[in-house]
């Protein structure tokens, strides 16, 4: 009997046969660990993930094993060989590779930290990020995620769905204030959004977090589609919303245009 | 019965009661996408995995459950959610944010692409890189895998090693010649990685790629342990190696002594 096999019983004996939760389980195992915690013993791995220490042990032991993870016999910790599954996917993104010199470009002339993200749900998930010397924040690197509703990428993203998508996207988000300043009703959500479409760019003042500004353009694909967000943070102490506009505005636009222009038709 | 009780069961059927082959198959199809095969069908993945039509089925729609995937119902794609699989790795190296904006420094002053790996058994695997909109390559990115003995970086990286580990990879290493140019003997081999670690620094000229030129220094920490090299590549045509001498190797340390004293003790 395989495992496959196996698990197609196991399954059968639960919920749903086409869901393989020791698939899902260890990559929980592999998502469990970050810069706060980038070696856990196998009691931490366990209580991380809500797993048996059995289990949490045979997951990590065939990681180590495939040469995802290592360990000293004490501690565990991941390899650089679990680049290979993220990276399958930026890989597939002709976009990041063309945007990342723009955006060096952009970061030089403005001195200011510069991402790219995409719409995953009612997130903005970064998939480029260019920062600077000043603004190093560890928090914010590929991968991480944001909620749309609240941030400059996230509006011209939602901007640039199909009314239909937006609708759905409506129902389902959950406004939460993180700030004072954070929209609070729905109304003045999908007010700035279409202001984000009407100006094609949106400008978030302090609403993610209080002394964050960012403005954020679309970058589009030549058929008009809205295929990512370009954005320029900075910290409301160092630049007025005015001078965003004015100076930082007709970069990001440029910008856009050049990584539109250099897109595979 | 839990799937964890039912693959305890498969595995003691098999070879290793420890070894969840359900994971490691699902990372296989994780893997199995990448900028060449953005999109593939039911079929490709199981062809290009070497699962069954019913196995890929199965762990494909585990990762669209999931998130991690996404489907039009014929073709299968990934979802910005894997990028949080092998960014918990990334996300844990301090040098990585540490080292973005000096690598900007090196290819803003050397207008040549910048790259920042570590050492993965016999492989170097890219962590970071500053492209040049010149030479943009989507051949290698972040997670690109290359072979130690033969690059610039590897040279570094194997002399940064403790004697015991670099007999171990000495023992393990397959020498195959990619140009006419790769070192063809151990003995050559051993050589430029003595030489290697007594100068400080690595030239490779044209042993990975006809044309491809390159120098790395290593990044060490506090304790003067190497941590990761730091190169700078460029095309025979565009750079002389004494110009690689004298004008991108001063850049490099002065670089790897940054990134070094920003590293947290």
């Amino acid at each position: 009997m395989t495992t496959g096999e196996v698990l197609e019983r196991a399954g059968a004996a639960g919920e749903d046969k086409d869901y393989v939760q020791s698939l899902v389980r260890g990559l929980e195992v592999i998502r469990a660990f970050s810069q706060y915690k980038p070696r856990m013993t196998l009691s931490e791995v366990a209580q991380h993930t809500g797993l048996t220490r059995a289990a949490a042990r045979r997951f990590l032991l065939t990681l180590v094993r495939e040469g995802y993870a290592e360990t000293d016999g004490k501690l565990f910790a991941l390899r650089p060989k679990v680049l290979e599954l993220g990276f399958a996917y930026l890989s597939s993104l002709p976009i990041w590779e063309i945007a990342q010199p723009v955006m060096r470009d952009v970061v030089n002339t403005l001195q200011e930290s510069c991402s790219l993200s995409v719409l995953d749900g009612d997130d903005i998930v970064y998939v480029a990020r260019v920062p600077t010397a000043r603004v190093m924040t560890i928090g914010l690197s590929i991968g991480s995620r944001l909620p749309a509703f609240c941030s400059s990428m996230g509006r011209v993203l939602l901007a640039g769905l199909p009314p239909a998508e937006l609708a759905v996207v409506y129902d389902r988000v959950r406004i939460e204030k993180r700030t004072p300043r954070t929209v609070a009703t729905m109304v003045a959500l999908k007010e700035a959004v279409e202001n984000a479409r009407r100006q094609g760019w949106a400008l978030v003042d302090q609403e993610l977090e209080l002394g964050l500004r960012s403005i954020a353009v679309p970058v589009r694909n030549r058929r008009g589609e809205v295929l990512a967000a370009l954005n320029v943070s900075t910290h409301e102490g160092r630049s007025s919303i005015e001078a965003m506009r004015t100076q930082f505005l007709p970069v990001l636009l440029d910008a856009a245009q050049r990584i539109s222009a250099a897109l595979p038709q």
